[in-house]
């Protein structure tokens, strides 16, 4: 099948190389990387031996040449990376091409990972869990008073190695109501002994992504370990709850088993103790090039769980204006079970 | 003119409010700004008072309800701002609407700014210079060996004041032929004594971007001044090239010029230097909620400069594997001339 790829983890997971100004062409045999002269020089030393280097001033032009030049009558693309007036300068003077629609065409090949991605995943998680280590030996030395908005940038300065690796997101972290929000913003609330403390972050390593969520009980001598006691009786049973959900997720999961069956596992614990409603997001996504991506692991995924695939499991609990709970981390499906990489 | 918008700066120029999974619906007296539940009470806090925000779980559809419901049958749009997918699931089920692709309907609007507008613009520039007095004091008094990476890591703290503040841009730090790059990325180099520094970066202030470049010649008691004494003379009087393009092209900006004239001011100026293959770029680009926008300063533009656009001028030099050089500096064009923010 030929197709045309815009997207630059897809251009970096077909070619070896990407940039932000790049149209892919892809043939049965060959792919044509067409960009500038800015990205030519950097394009030709990083490529894989399956891809040409095409410089051109006007990537549209030059991508109708080469689809007429080899003959190519029809072509998928993905409707959801391509922006309608890019695709219009490609399509508007190719009357006679067929032009595919096929959505995820390029996510859907990235779901299995390959031994190498996986180890690049592997190496991404260690990076980014020692980040979480080096946050909490910083928080139970510093005597200054930290609010989310401190302490955010002090992680990011742990999870960067001080400008070193990438991250993968913007981090959060937040502190007990806070907490309530899945995507909390930092806030100038300052953190306290007893407080909260939730943290969801994870670094890049050649580009694959981490992703890990811990919640913490801030008292002295704390840690991100999964083992926390919290003074609140109702927190500590959320917290165990959540704990409990993420362990036989991870237990259960097997290959050829529905996404949806995997996120039932986990909703039926928690809704069992109490807090269907306040499980408000699924249960877990693909990570990869890109940090949320297939397969997805929630109600109603119908994707079918295969070896070599890579995804969180990441149940939570939200009780708005009191607090939230949230556990997560990265698994790879292997014959035998899930693995937490 | 009715119009859909989906670009987030675009969503909030025209409703006080911007989020990552809205469409606006604008009509002639109202905007409607649709969107999921996650996002509706912020919404409703923050939107201006020609704007009703409407919770939607599928937001094409409700989209499609109000279109509908207030008898629209012709319906802008800039084909920039859409992804195909996301278009054609609110497209198709209203065979009825003209659609009519308008590129850059939104940004045009925007390109001559408000004094409120104008003042945040003022704030984000004189925060973000800063960041740069901020880092040649750190440079002068540290006696550690600085790489790139570190360096870019260093600025980032100083312009965000460590975590307040949000970037324009991801910094551009680049030492010596480093700096020929005009978008270079930092490496593992040292900052040694003698060294050519060019430090590109800015931050936001309520969303409004500032921008800003010097290069400097790294040496005892140091700052990104313009005077600089670079011991390499070929750096030196390249130096005084662009920085008197720089300079005239502020002078002689007036408003009803076109973009090109502008920009020609400049290139004349450092073609007679000897150096017109070496500045590689435009001369400037329209600064707002966008880092890059309306107008553009370039050979082609045929924009006729208006009072209250702010744009910057940044004439380079750069040659490959020696040196780069670039001065930039935000502009307001107001009746007797342009003024540095």
């Amino acid at each position: 099948m030929n197709y045309l790829i815009k997207d630059e983890n897809s251009q970096y997971y077909k070619c070896g190389y990407s940039c932000d100004n790049a149209i892919v062409l892809s043939c049965e045999n060959e792919n044509f990387f067409i960009t500038d002269s800015r990205y030519t020089t950097e394009a030709n030393e990083q490529v894989n031996k399956n891809t040409s280097v095409i410089e051109s001033s006007d990537l549209a032009k030059t991508t109708r040449e080469l689809i007429r030049k080899n003959n190519i009558f029809t072509i998928a693309y993905d409707p959801k990376e391509w922006k309608i007036s890019d695709f219009e300068n490609l399509k508007e003077k190719l009357p006679k091409v067929n032009f595919k629609p096929k959505e995820n065409l390029t996510l859907l090949q990235r779901a299995v990972k390959s031994d190498k991605e996986i180890s690049f995943l592997k190496e991404a998680v260690s990076l980014g869990s020692k980040a979480f280590d080096n946050l909490a030996s910083f928080l139970n030395k510093t005597k200054e008073p930290l609010s989310e908005q401190n302490l955010h940038f002090k992680a990011n300065e742990f999870l960067t190695s001080f400008g070193e690796l990438e991250l993968s997101f913007d981090p959060i972290l937040a502190i007990n109501e806070n907490a309530a929000k899945p995507h909390a913003k930092p806030t100038k609330n300052i953190l306290k002994k007893d407080d909260l403390i939730l943290f969801d972050a994870g670094v890049k390593y050649k580009r694959y992504c981490s992703d890990r969520t811990r919640t913490a009980f801030f008292s002295n001598d704390f840690d991100f370990s999964f083992a926390q006691n919290f003074k609140n009786q109702k927190i500590q049973k959320a917290y165990d709850l959540v704990l409990r959900a993420h362990d036989e997720a991870i237990k259960q999961a097997k290959i050829g088993m529905k996404a949806s069956e995997l996120d039932k596992i986990a909703r039926d614990i928690i809704a069992k103790g109490g807090y269907e409603k306040e499980f408000v997001h699924s249960l877990g996504h693909g990570v990869g090039l890109n940090i949320h991506e297939f397969p997805f692991i929630n109600k109603k995924s119908q994707t079918i769980l295969e070896e070599n695939m890579v995804f969180t499991i990441e149940p939570g609990i939200y009780i708005p204006n009191e607090f939230g709970i949230r556990i997560e981390d990265m698994v790879v499906l292997k014959s035998d079970g899930a693995y937490i990489l």
